[in-house]
């Protein structure tokens, strides 16, 4: 699956533009998005919704596995789990690796981590179940 | 906790606005959020993006277990799993309720349901913790 | 997928027979087990461990699951998620109910109740994928 | 929290002696549990049964959490999920870490390792919320 199929699949996504998604590095088995923090996105006490971190972090590994997936082939989210850690209080990256592809199912894992003064923090990390679906 | 102050915390949360949920009924430890589709919320399939599925989920399960929480706490999303069973392919509805109140941990259960030719159904169901914070 | 089908992969499960666990009720899409409490069973505060809760309401998910698949097929956890909302003081009996009977994978709920001096208390609730394999 | 206060708490579950499960390298954070395969804990394809692998990595979880936490304060469960990877055919190790320790909720991640021919194999993963109570 070259790069460039994730870059299509990506753009592809009206709401990773509504939230202000951006792509990072991309490598067998790997992905990394970005979310700059804005206030648009935020809960009550002003840190980025769950929401929005859990579509950062869904995306990421449903792009992940797809990167491992055969060419012509659909990616799918079955399930995902997310445990939030600390307030999301800065810009926020997902890093998404894949820790099983199977030729139905992969599990994927992600961490998100917020920039802040001291450096990042993780705030919050995923585990997906994604099927590869015949195109 | 009165509804007054579930419609305050509701008003409070700009990601709510962005993606343009709506508050439903809301009973005691109960609440329905409405998310009318629109082509921004989308992913390439044209189906509401399971992050805009998690946002009214995670909402709806945090209100519903906020109504059962002492006046002048807060409440936090500790974890929660989101299934997805079918496209969502139309309006969404979630319907949470609580199924454990604890005096500091709740747990909740929402069902995501999409308006559809042939009535509703059930699109993504949620099990979530919430965490009641003292104020 | 007929229940004499359901009472020999139950007897071909040795892991329930070590713990205790016999088969309830069982219909298209929903399976009953009953796990009496007994000492070897517990955890330091002397209730039924977690682990033993889980094998009850994964078996009676996967058991759920394959009522509804064809003969011929097996069943498969790909994964599941419990919560634990009471201490588990005494018998236990998982109630398991399919929510989407996919081709290839479903979903089922267990709730798990325990007998008390009350009459049955909730005590965990379970999510769980099944895979549908084909044999 | 001492190792001779996790090898106590490790004592008084009868049912880590049931399933045969044995402590493993302990640090601040961390925990490693065994559980040598055999007959009695398989499913119908000779495998270590989910329950089994639950069984381990909620105890791992449990356990690498309480050594972070004060003296005179106990370790309960909140919620676990479990990722199913591959058939766990062989002796299963399970090395949990915490990724999150809090005052009140610790967040932990298991894996579950089997050996076999090849070596070790990543067979399940599990993320687990730990709540810290007062003793």
């Amino acid at each position: 699956m070259p790069v460039e199929r994730i870059a299509a699949i990506f753009a592809a996504q009206p709401m990773l533009a509504h939230l202000g998604i951006t792509l990072g590095a991309v490598a067998p088995g790997r992905c990394a998005l970005h979310l700059p923090r804005r206030p648009a996105l935020t809960q009550q006490n002003g840190f980025l919704h769950a929401g929005a971190l859990t579509t950062l972090a869904d995306t990421a590994c449903g792009f992940a596995a797809y990167t491992l997936m055969p060419d012509g082939t659909n990616v799918l989210t079955a399930e995902f789990k997310l445990n939030l850690l600390r307030p999301a209080d800065g810009d926020a990256v997902a890093r998404a690796e894949v820790i099983r592809a199977g030729r139905l199912l992969s599990v994927a894992r992600a961490d998100i981590f917020c920039a802040g003064a001291g450096g990042e923090r993780l705030c919050a990390t995923m585990t997906a179940t994604l099927v590869c679906q015949a195109g």
